[in-house]
């Protein structure tokens, strides 16, 4: 439900019909028919994802071994998309701990469905042993998390011309961050008004968004994650190397340590 | 993405996440929320729902036989949801013949999702010969035919103590039906004009819904779908009657004969 594609400028699916639908000059509500084709689209891949794993090929067996994978993937994924909804919505304020709050949707949304599960996934496929799966999720939560929370500075301090996304449009949206957490735990009062005023104003300009750039800079959040990325890429790399994997994955495993979590995207 | 639940007096999901959101004072928009959490609910059950094929218990030749149909089932189904929303959205106005088109919708989203795939599911899941299985679709397709023209006319003549559907729901709606589309076949250039203005008034009142009903009557439409539903209930009969299925099934599928078509819900 978030329009992440356009940040490589093309539209959204539910963009896509809206203007089909406008440009037809059809009957109806237009933001309706993108909306409902868009989720049309989404269950159509749903089904397709699907249909693809059960007709890829393989022996049986395997695919039955990697449905259980892959099951517990989308589900979890599901999951992860519904605590991010809710910790959207509650901003943070129901929770004891929103730093923990913020990293559990991070690990679900995220860490598991980016890196961790695909790799099990491929592991279980190919027969791959306990011990080869377990040094896989030792490897793939962490980086996936790194990789999470390096899209998220991206999105606040990223090079628009870089990133491909409007500068601030996270600030914008009022995505409830590690990082925008972890600024509201150090925050001053005055600091944590400022952010509360500011953060999810959908016509917050230059000034405020310098404005909240700075407090993320001043509490410390900022190096605060930077101190997160570097310890998780340390337990990754760690992880990958005791693992039993031949020189051509390793080589590819290391060089997803770099790409996904270095300073541009 | 229709209340169609709310027939029964349960709120459909995206008005249950809506009601959450907005009892419990939470931030943003209360009826995005509401579709978010609806569409992630429909997103579980599609996946759930595979995955439950995936572990029924039969055999793994069996199921893979099975996933065939239910692929199929699940694809076509979305499309035939796409084709209604394109109907709805056009109004009939660019199709050269706008029966054949409702009528389409109707093969597409109700009689083999509704009927025929769960028969051929069954049937294939079981193992049935291909004879059994063209039997089921010549059932299968007019009786499913059948129990939407049914369910159209119920929504606009029907009872609402019967139907627990406020009366003419489906005419403040603007609902494409094959029942609107023949009159508008039939209509005078007068009647058509007052089709065009009433139907989809969301304030349409009984005044209004009695002008529509009228005009369903005095066209003839509502007579041609009660002879539409006539032959497809006899091609359904003439085809179970050679079925080679046993005599349990055949009273079941006899049943169902007169359950899915009979003048009340």
């Amino acid at each position: 439900m978030d329009d992440s594609d356009t940040r490589r400028g093309r539209p959204a699916v539910h963009r896509r019909f809206a203007q089909l639908h406008r440009g037809s000059g059809w009957h109806g509500d237009t933001e309706r028919y993108g909306m409902a084709g868009a989720v049309l689209a989404g269950d159509l891949c749903l089904s397709w994802s699907d249909e693809t794993l059960a007709t890829c090929g393989l022996p049986t067996e395997s695919i039955a071994r990697g449905r259980v994978v892959f099951d517990r993937m989308r589900t979890e994924l599901m999951a992860g998309q519904y605590l991010d909804m809710l910790e959207q919505a509650t901003a943070g304020e129901t929770d004891d701990d929103p730093v923990a709050s913020a990293l559990n949707v991070i690990r679900f949304k995220s860490a598991k469905y980016t890196i961790e599960h695909p790799l099990l996934m491929g592991g279980t496929l190919a027969g791959a042993p306990r011990s080869l799966l377990a040094a896989y999720s030792c490897y793939g939560l962490p980086l996936g998390e790194a990789f999470q929370l390096r899209d998220d500075l991206l999105g606040v301090f990223g090079d628009p011309a870089e990133t491909g996304k409007p500068a601030g449009d996270d600030l914008r949206e009022g995505k409830r961050t590690v990082l925008v957490a972890l600024a509201l735990q150090r925050a001053t009062p005055a600091q944590a008004g400022q952010v509360r005023r500011l953060l999810g104003d959908p016509g917050l300009g230059t000034e405020g968004v310098a404005t909240l750039r700075e407090i993320l800079l001043e509490t410390g959040a900022a190096d605060r994650v930077e101190a997160l990325i570097a310890a998780d890429v340390d337990a990754a790399t760690a992880a990958l190397a005791t693992a039993d994997v031949d020189t051509d994955a390793r080589e590819v495993l290391e060089g997803l340590v770099l790409a996904a979590t270095s300073r541009s995207t």
